[in-house]
């Protein structure tokens, strides 16, 4: 069971700052996290085949293993820019290495928001002087600057021996991220070197963010990246990775959770599936399944539709007599057939914050959890008019 | 260019007749479709794993190739009622075929509604006594008897020499067919063996309902049939192929501008893909983005959402550098950056009641077209409460 901090903090070496640089009103647009000496990097991107800039440049930085900060921005995402985003880019890493007495080659460059527009460069890097002076220990400050429609920052912390891991992450449309998810920041303290570090995020992401879905709509942007400057020495490779993939699955469900327009959090829960391809596919299939989330919107216990889009895996091995499902523990489905269940306990669990909708497929051992949210009104308001408003 | 009749007619020797037998309060739930002699006929049907008991018993009587009659009740799908259900369609075919003068494996039965409810098979024993005496020449009054959450019975006829084609289907929700889509029945008066009208129907079905999605959900129901009793005699094969895609993605539109809570019909069309394979994959991947669909429903031009669910398709052949965007005509994409288009030319333009959104690939020859709908507050009101309400 692993214990997060309240409030989150950061591991020793990491502190960061945001400011309203003006690509916002007023709201916070422009964060920076730091660590005090060069860490060991990893990171993975969008697999998404049209790419930001900062994706681009990031891919490239990371080659290098070692990163000092991150900086990034909210509101522009410099998505389809072109020539000119990459340079834009490349520009905003040369900004914050000055500022903080680096290379660009160890700054790790994010922008997240509107697609198709050119970043305001000139604003950003007025933003960005003069920034170092106000670094703070509080890793909520820093991901308020990278909220777009976020309704919360969001940022955890635990221990693992004497080192600290803290993550900060954004995101809640355009969520079903394919590598790691919209933004997601990884810092800590313990020492592992460049190698470890990337095997020991692609399983965590590989469990957690991978598996996430907010609307099924991969983003150009997605990145999860991991800074282990070793300021607290080593600690066992075993202990940090199980506390990591706790955290990048708490992490995940507190995306889920705050999904645009959502209310409850879903999650979707595989077992007895012939091997993990089919579990997680299945797992997907439920958590993406617009009657699944509307189902859970209403608390209306219309179980047959966990059928329907199981059975919608055309390609999952199955046997339709052996399939069991659960809504919050209570069986509404045995052998493939709905179970006569009490319906007004249904409608109360699914009336829960929380979800966990559990099927059994009968056929194997291989599992999979999948995480999202329920369908409501908010998310049309939010995403049919994003663009203009 | 096919020309269709309105009011649409039924070919020689088919009549139908719809009822309210009591599934429901008040609104017609059960219809019958009949053609005078024995008619060659073919069928698809869901590959949803989870299939309905009408889809078990239909894939048995489709096997003889001849059917007589079709018998369609609403309100109740009969899927997930185990062998219960299968019992509950069969006694459905025997009382339709008592009624008619024929045998039970003439007839197909459909069910179509909530799924994981038993079959009141008596009401529909009782509703099926005497309606031979009510059959009519009206297809939209056998249309009425099989809608539940449309907005609107669908029919459509044309003609191909001495022949005609007659479409009769259901369908708004729970609608990516596999196969067929919900509910579609074909009637021709034009005389094929049943291997050339299976060879047709799957040839026109691959290019219409199998491209349509209202909400990613593949139905446990979906059966699309074709009857044709001969009475027109031959007609050319090539030129009853073209009529009958026509009509089918004409029905596929219809379909598709009825989605639950739908505003927009939305038509995606891909070319210069590498192959069909990758084509259909990515026309689906952008009719079924909910940021494209809540864009067109808000006509808000946020057009890099077209490069983010065009790029989401991993495994598809790519080069983003060529792939050039339009919405109904209006160049927004060009060479996988986003042009400096006129907004307010292509706001309207996203208002139109059909919305064309066209992407050129830039890397072969393959296209399709895919259909589906705008995103809307109706469709959450649909489906949040539909077991309940």
């Amino acid at each position: 069971m692993t214990v997060f901090h309240d409030p989150p903090v950061f591991p020793h070496g990491f502190r960061c700052a945001s400011r309203n640089c003006g690509l916002k009103p007023s709201a916070r647009d422009l964060a920076i996290f730091v660590s005090e000496v060069d860490a060991a990097a990893a990171a993975v991107f969008t697999r998404n085949q049209f790419p930001g800039a900062p994706v681009t440049l990031g891919r490239e930085t990371i080659k290098g293993g070692r990163l000092r900060a991150i900086v990034a921005n909210s509101k522009c995402s410099n998505v389809a820019t072109g020539a000119r985003g990459l340079e834009n880019a490349r520009r905003m890493a040369a900004a914050a290495a000055a500022e903080l007495g680096t290379t660009p080659d160890r700054v790790l460059v994010s922008s997240t928001g509107v697609i198709g527009v050119q970043l305001p460069i000139e604003t950003i890097e007025r933003g960005i002087k003069g920034i170092a002076a106000e670094l703070g220990a509080d890793p909520l400050a820093g991901a308020e600057g990278i909220m777009t429609t976020d309704t919360h920052p969001k940022a955890l912390s635990t221990r693992v021996g004497d080192a600290t891991i803290t993550w900060v992450a954004k995101g809640s449309g355009m969520i079903e991220p394919n590598m790691a998810t919209m933004l997601a920041y990884i810092f800590t303290d313990a020492a592992f070197d460049t190698s470890t570090l990337d095997r020991m995020l692609r399983a965590a992401v590989d469990v957690s963010f991978n598996m996430l879905s907010v609307d099924t709509d991969t983003s150009t942007s997605d990145t999860c990246a991991i800074l282990a400057n070793g300021l607290a020495g080593a600690v066992p490779e075993r202990e940090f990775q199980d506390a990591l993939t706790a955290g990048c699955i708490r992490m995940t469900e507190i995306l889920a959770r705050d999904g645009e327009g959502a209310t409850h959090l879903l999650r979707c829960v595989v077992h007895g599936a012939a091997n993990d391809r089919d579990a997680r596919f299945v797992a997907k299939a439920l958590v993406n399944s617009l009657l699944i989330k509307t189902m859970v919107h209403g608390a209306d216990p219309n179980v047959g539709r966990i059928l329907m889009a199981v059975g919608k895996c055309v390609d999952c091995t199955m046997k339709p007599d052996a399939t069991d499902a659960w809504i919050n523990g209570h069986a509404v489905v045995r052998g493939g057939a709905r179970l006569d269940f009490d319906e007004a306990a249904v409608r109360t669990a699914l009336g829960a914050e929380v979800v966990d909708l559990e099927v059994a497929l009968g056929v194997g051992d291989a599992f999979a959890t999948a995480y999202g949210c329920d369908l409501t009104k908010g998310y049309i308001d939010e995403n049919a008019a994003y663009y203009s408003s």
